[in-house]
Parts: C-alpha cells; sequence; structure tokens
C-alpha cells in the first residue's frame, strides 16, 4: 500500500529539487564537484531570466519617456572604486581562528552562555546571521556536545551575544572547533574581486570587477546627458553582472558571488528628491505585483539612521517572503549628489547639469531603485509554486505571470500517428516564429499537461484526429484548466490575445 | 567661401566620432581617462547591441527545434580549464625590454634591415602585426630617425623579418627604447585573468574568468541533455561576456580584454560532423548577409594545418571587410570529440550519449560556430554607414536592417504648438507599448529627418496641422524618402508590416 500523496507548502528543497529536474537551474561546474555559490541557468532558466529582464527593460526604458539604457563594462578605471567609496568602506570585518584558520564575519559570530540558576554551565560559539538562528543553533550544539544534561533544557537559558559586545572577547570559543581564546581581532576584508591587467601583476595594473553596476552610470553621466539632450528629472537604466567576494553566501541564487543586477539611476532636482523617493518605492511594489507575486509575499522596510549606507539620505528595502524567511529583493535608496560630487572632486571633470529655468549649474540628487535578477527570478519561482490534490496524486503548478513563463505554449499531438504528427508540426513551425514554444509527443496527454504545468506554461494546444477534419485545435488553459476549440487559421490571434492581451 | 562637403568612404574615424557623438559607444570610465580596451555601450549602443543578440538567439533557440539556451556562470571551477587545455595553452609569447621594461608579443615584433648596393646602412625593432604594418612603420620610424637621406628612400630595401626568424636576434633593437640588444628571451604569459575566491589569497582558491562561454556548455552537457530529451544531432546556444588579457588590443571595440560571444556548440554523431560543419558555415554566412551585410564585404577562410587549435579538426573563419581590413567576424570549428572526453577523463564523469538506434554509447563531435557580439555590432555599423550628397552638404545615413536598428520608429510634431504637440505625444506614448520609439521636437523637420537617419531610423513619423483635422499622419522611409498618409487608426499595423513583416 502506498501512502497517498500531499500537497505541501513550498520549500528551498521542493524549489531546487524543481529548477534542476526541470532545467531551469545547475550547479555551476557540477561535474567537478561545483563552484561554491555560483549557478548556471539551464534551457528554461535562461528564458525566465531573459524575461525577467525584458520586463524590467520595457517597463524601465521602452515604455517610459524619461529614462535610458546603457550597457558599462564590468572592468572600469581603479579610480571609479576610490571615488565611490568602495576602495576604502566596502568591507567585512573578519576573525580569525589561530587553531583551525577558518575565517568569519565578525557581525555573524555569536557567544552563548547557558546559565541555570547557580550560575553559567557552558559557553559556545556560533557562527549565524541572526539572534533567532544563533538562539537555535546553540541548543542543537549544546545538546550534541552534551553538556547540558538531557531532557533539562527548559531550566536553563541561553543569551546569544554578538562578539564585538560580549564582555569576555578573549576567551570565546571557535564556532568552528570550538578552542578557546584563539579568535584573532577583526581586520577588514575588501568583498571587491581583483585583477591585473596587462602582462604585469603590480599595482598599477589592478583592477577590480565592479561589486555594483551603478557607478558605471555615475561616470558616464555627462555622455548620456549630452548625448541624449535629457531634461531633469531623467533616468539611465542598467543590467548587468555584478561581483562580490561574499564570507558567507547560500541560499540557492540569493546570495551569490557571481550575481546580475537591474539598477536604474533617476536623476533629479535637489529639493525633488523625497518625492520621487516614495514615488519609486511605489513604482517598484507595483512592478513586482504586476508580474505575479502576491502584495502579502512583500513588505517595505525603512533602513535605520545606523544602517544607512554612507551615501543614502533614505533607503527602503522591498523584502520578500522566501521560503526561509524575509529576504531583501530590491532597496531603492536615495542617494543624494554623493556620488556625482565624488566623482566630479576625483576626476576633476565638472559632472553638473545646467538648469535652464533658474539659470544656474546643480549637482542632482538620485534615487536609485536597485533589484536583483537572480533574486527576482527566485521571488518569481516560489510565489509561483503550487501543489494540488489530483486524484491519489499531487499536481505541481508554476504560477508564473505569462511574461514571466519560460515557454508560453506547449503544441501536444494526441497521438504520434503520422498524420497528426505532421499537423501538429506545421503549427509547431508556425508557432515558434511568435514565441518560445514546446513540442511533446510522448506518454499519455495527462502526463503532458503535468509537465508542461509544472515548468509553468500557460497554454497548451492539443492536436486530436477530429483536427484533421475539422482544422481545429484546442487550447487548454494552465490556471483555469478550461478548453476552447479554435480554427488553426484563428490560432496565433486566439493565442495573442490571452498572452499579451 | 566655404568649402562644399563631399561624400567619403566609412572610416574608423568617423565610425568612432558618430558613435560617442550619438551615444552608441563610449571609451569605459572616461573621465579618469579612459581604461585601455573597453568600452561602455550608450542609450543607442544598449539597444543595437540587444538587437543583434536577439536576432542571433532569435534564429538559434527560438526558431530551431534542434537548439536549446543556456546562461552558464562568468567564474567558473578551475579544473574546466585545466581539462579544456587553456592552464597550459592559451598563453602569447612575450620578450621584454630589460632597459625600459616594455613588454611585446613575440610574434608582434620585427627587425627590419635597410639595405643598399653598399649593404645594411641600418636595422631598426618594430611592433606591428603584420608584414604591410611593419614595412610602413619601418620607413616612417628610418624618416623620422634620418638615419637615410631624405629623399633617397627608393634607393634602399627594407626587409622585415619576424623577431624569432631574425638570424642576429640577440642584437635586436628594442621597438619602443632602441637600445641594443636589451630583449629577453620570449617567455610565456596566459592570456586568462585570475583572481581569487574567498577571504585567502592562495593558489587554492584562485579562480579565472571564463575566456570562451563554449567551456559552459561541455561541463554542463549532460545536464541539458538529461532534462531536456534531446536527441542527437542538437544543440546548446549562449551569449555572454568573456575576458581575454590581451596584450595587443585595439580597433576601437574589435579588440577587447572584456567582450561578448554568441556561441553554440552543435553535438553530432561522429562521422555526420563534416557535413553539419559544411552547413553551418553556409547557415552562418546566411544569417549575417540576412541582416544586411553585404555578401562582398564577407570572405571565408581555412584554416592551415599548422594554424588549427589543438582542439579542431577544421576551422573556417567567416571574416569582414572593416574600414583597416579584413578581420575576423565569426569562427565555425570542428571541435571533434575533444572537449567531452577531456572533461570526461578530468572529472571523472561520463559524457557520452546513448543512441537508441545502434545500442551503443557515443561521445558526440561538436560543431561550434562562434561570433563576437562587439565585432558584429562593429561590422553592422560599418556596413550601413553611408554618405550622400544632399545640396550642399552630406547627408549621412546608417542602412541597419530594421531588426538591428536601435530606434524603429520617430515622432516628429511639425511645430511645437500645443494641439500638435498634444496629438504627437499620443501617437507617441501609443507607439512606445509596441517598439523603441523616439521623440524630436527640436529645430527643422529636415535636421531632424537627418538626426534619425544618422542613427538608422528606418521609419519617421511625422505629424502636421492637417493631423488635427484628417487624423492622419506621414510615415517616412529612410532609405527610399517616400512619403506614404496614413489614418492614425491604421498607424500600428502599417508600421508593423515595414518593420516585422
Amino acid at each position: 500500500m502506498t501512502t497517498k500523496a500531499q500537497p505541501g507548502p513550498v520549500t528551498m528543497e521542493k524549489l531546487t529539487s524543481l529548477a534542476k529536474r526541470r532545467g531551469f537551474v545547475f550547479q555551476s561546474s557540477e561535474i567537478y564537484g561545483g563552484l561554491a555559490s555560483t549557478w548556471d541557468y539551464g534551457p528554461l532558466g535562461v528564458l525566465m531570466k531573459q524575461n525577467v529582464k525584458a520586463a524590467w527593460w520595457r517597463s524601465m526604458v521602452q515604455e517610459r519617456d524619461d529614462i535610458v539604457g546603457l550597457d558599462a563594462a564590468i572592468l572600469m578605471h581603479p579610480k571609479v572604486w576610490e571615488a565611490s567609496g568602495h576602495v576604502a568602506g566596502f568591507a567585512d570585518a573578519l576573525v580569525e581562528c589561530k587553531s583551525c584558520h577558518h575565517r568569519f564575519r565578525e557581525d555573524h559570530v555569536w557567544v552563548v552562555d547557558a546559565t541555570d540558576e547557580q550560575g553559567k554551565i557552558a559557553t559556545v560559539g556560533i557562527e549565524a546571521s541572526s539572534l533567532a538562528e544563533a538562539t537555535e543553533m546553540a541548543y542543537e550544539k549544546l545538546g550534541i556536545e552534551e553538556k547540558l544534561p538531557k531532557g533539562t533544557f527548559t531550566t536553563f537559558t541561553l543569551q546569544p551575544v554578538p562578539l564585538a559586545n560580549y564582555p569576555n572577547r578573549s576567551n570565546t570559543p571557535c564556532p568552528s572547533c570550538g578552542q578557546i581564546a584563539q579568535l584573532t581581532d577583526a581586520r577588514m576584508f575588501n568583498l571587491m574581486f581583483k585583477t591585473f591587467v596587462g602582462p604585469v601583476e603590480e599595482d598599477a595594473a589592478m583592477v577590480y570587477l565592479r561589486p555594483e553596476t551603478a557607478q558605471g552610470i555615475f561616470v558616464n553621466f555627462e555622455n548620456v546627458q549630452t548625448t541624449t539632450r535629457k531634461k531633469l528629472p531623467f533616468g539611465i537604466a542598467q543590467m548587468g553582472k555584478s561581483f562580490r567576494n561574499e564570507i558567507t553566501t547560500g541560499n540557492f541564487i540569493f546570495r551569490c558571488r557571481e550575481f546580475e543586477q537591474m539598477e536604474m539611476e533617476f536623476f533629479v532636482m535637489p529639493g525633488d528628491d523625497d518625492e520621487w523617493f516614495e514615488r519609486w518605492v511605489q513604482a517598484r511594489v507595483d512592478w513586482w505585483t504586476g508580474l505575479g507575486l502576491r502584495r502579502e509575499s512583500l513588505r517595505l522596510r525603512e533602513h535605520g539612521p545606523d544602517e544607512l549606507s554612507h551615501y543614502s539620505k533614505a533607503t527602503t528595502d522591498i523584502e520578500f517572503k522566501f521560503a526561509w524567511g524575509w529576504g531583501e529583493l530590491e532597496g531603492i535608496a536615495n542617494r543624494t549628489d554623493f556620488d556625482l560630487k565624488q566623482h566630479a572632486k576625483h576626476s576633476g571633470k565638472s559632472l553638473k547639469y545646467f538648469d535652464e529655468a533658474s539659470g544656474e549649474s546643480v549637482v542632482p540628487y538620485v534615487i536609485e531603485p536597485a533589484s536583483g535578477v537572480d533574486r527576482g527570478f527566485l521571488a518569481f519561482l516560489t510565489d509561483a509554486y503550487e501543489e494540488e490534490q489530483d486524484k491519489d496524486d499531487v499536481r505541481t503548478v508554476l504560477r508564473l505571470h505569462r511574461a514571466i513563463a519560460p515557454i508560453k505554449v506547449a503544441v501536444l499531438p494526441l497521438s504520434r500517428k503520422a498524420p497528426l504528427q505532421e499537423l501538429a508540426q506545421d503549427v509547431y513551425a508556425n508557432l515558434r516564429k511568435h514565441w518560445f514554444v514546446q513540442y511533446d509527443a510522448a506518454q499519455s496527454i495527462g502526463r503532458r499537461y503535468r509537465r508542461q504545468d509544472e515548468i509553468g506554461t500557460p497554454l497548451c494546444v492539443t492536436i486530436d484526429f477530429e483536427s484533421l477534419d475539422d482544422r481545429q485545435v484546442t487550447i487548454r488553459d494552465r490556471d483555469t484548466m478550461e478548453q476552447v476549440r479554435v480554427a488553426i487559421d484563428e490560432l496565433v490571434p486566439a493565442l495573442r490575445q490571452r498572452l499579451e492581451g
């Protein structure tokens, strides 16, 4: 007797398994054991990722008359990163264990004292990114190490304290090997990858892989403004790869060392910045929900004064409820005139804008909505994932927005008999001119619908024996499962209306 | 009295000037003096580059049923490059001048003896990439250095010899500082950029920036084949950035250290490879000419036996006649089973394909058409550039294919009066939903047509005072300069037919 399968909530395990099984995302260099925290997008993943980028580009550049595009190089002059503050400030404080040589971000090390009524009975070091995680890990670790008598946990108190605030810091146990008093003082570690241009490896030839695309926009501000003759307010949008040598990575494609950004710098008159900041926060929420994310899966989080970046006057994160919890999807920042002023100072060029109304030159303020393509991809996947009871089985459906779904239409001949396949191939060849289409003739029609549901294909076109006579086919909708019969001659407009109308 | 402007042939100077002036391509980090051999694509350039990539992707992935896409990471496991042969073999031989420390590619150093009837009278070192260039530079250098009596050049003979073949090599003058006998022996210099992942800079953490996208396809061969259930022959297509630490760069965006590739690996049964090789050479020529390159601007060049890469059984380059001469646009290579076998050996994984017909497992052969996006961009720009006599002036037109042109339609109200601008803005807003469209109301209509011609916009829509009454507008064609009057309600289909029909 087999247990009846039950629909359940979305988990990271289900998502990564689906992503691998159906060709959305593979581990990079998998045959060599993988390269930590880099991922390859497979045949479906590359299409879906292109759709995310295309939707952003369309809404930012094509459909607006106040934003233009840019595609700056990943390798830039090293002075760019001096001016931007990244050389001096884009760093994590790291501590190293002198015994096992493991390195940790200082703000991810917690010291946890376990106490009962008589006082302290044990101390452990924990590597965790939040208080809650540190507490949970400490319970587990203390249990495993049997430092606490079994079954008596409830009578103990655990008190995780960040390493930097722990009074007896020098006696902290290493979170990895457990040795006491081996952690070094914190040293700053810059998160930019560096490499050398030209045949000599010397400081003069050192360049960085950009850690953000934004600076490519700032250094091109004048070239873009001059060649496009745009007036304030106007924006410059850019998509592309960035690289950060993160110490702590993880959660699938959420935090990678190589990732893709969609950043837009919107230049406004000083004084107009607060209003535009609010507008962009709203516009970006609308964009995500317009493409299918549930409003309740999103929340806004304002950065507190101590959390703001050095360049920012205000920042609001759009957070998404991932399978493991809330995480940043996009940040909207009021970068003020910081970047343009810094580049003007370091380059000796005037990066001002001449305002015809006032007859004065000003340094514009900048509002920046900056989001991650990979995070967006994961958010769309997460919110689209659904399991439904289907008789004794579970039907997995990706309810992706039609603009995001990698395959728009599947062509499914009911049988593999020659005349049916020929007709189906004709239909397939014709539809391919318009969309990314799959052809599937293997196994039962029910299984084929399931396969398409699982990858989020909005529409299936079924071709049966009657089609040979009446030149009609059936359109089946992924979400309503409704079936409509349409003449082959009318198929393209019928699909277009459902996909783009 | 001003000289009447005359149309002339396309030159690199004209192209780079137009590219900068109109926002196609800017020097990267220009405000900091630029970073050698990296370039940024401006507002028009980014659109045109996207169009080149989209046309390739459409023809490779969307419209074919035997090719799927992939987007692998730039950072890969270092063993990938050991297996591929890049760690050992992807290198240039460099010589260094012990006096001025300038480094040269050995095969770009020429020793030039100047002789007359009495024998040798001077010797110079030259850095050049061809015999013709070396000869020309030697004449110039000898003249400037006054080693040859003026006006007597014709009585002398110049004989450039590659450094490696020069009999008296140890006495070669440095091409840069002129010191004699200072050039070192050649040493191999690997062209891969390297960087370090994680907080410790040690060999164990060293990774390379990929020098080609192809290897990302080979290491994913099995994942892709399994998830897509494709049968031989089938291909995997990929577009993305690659990096090569070239010593000699130049010719604008032709040879850059950071560049974008469009590569497709087509896997076939061993024995079918020669036929598919020929097919792909033809298909790729057809693709370039189908998008507007003149057939006479292209030529095929087969690699000789001594020129073939270590992995290749046959390679044919598609060369384009750039403004400075012929240069490689795309290479089609028969890579045999070299790469899959190497990765199987180095990873310990079996990268075979089970052939149902024969019941045997085989290692497929691979045909690879590999082209450069930036080179394609430059080729399209070059062949599209045309100057025409227009009364006393020169009309510059980019006759870009409608699929490649960055802006498809320009909306031009004949006057800035309010009712006309309102109507024009309505038309503009509606057209933006379908294409990238520009709005231009500044200066005379003639100048505005010129501005659009210069950036290759295929169609202009002119809105005049009559339009207010009859709700009709004028479509003006860039190439024929024909003007057709069309009802506003019919404008989208009329434009669509001209742009996509």
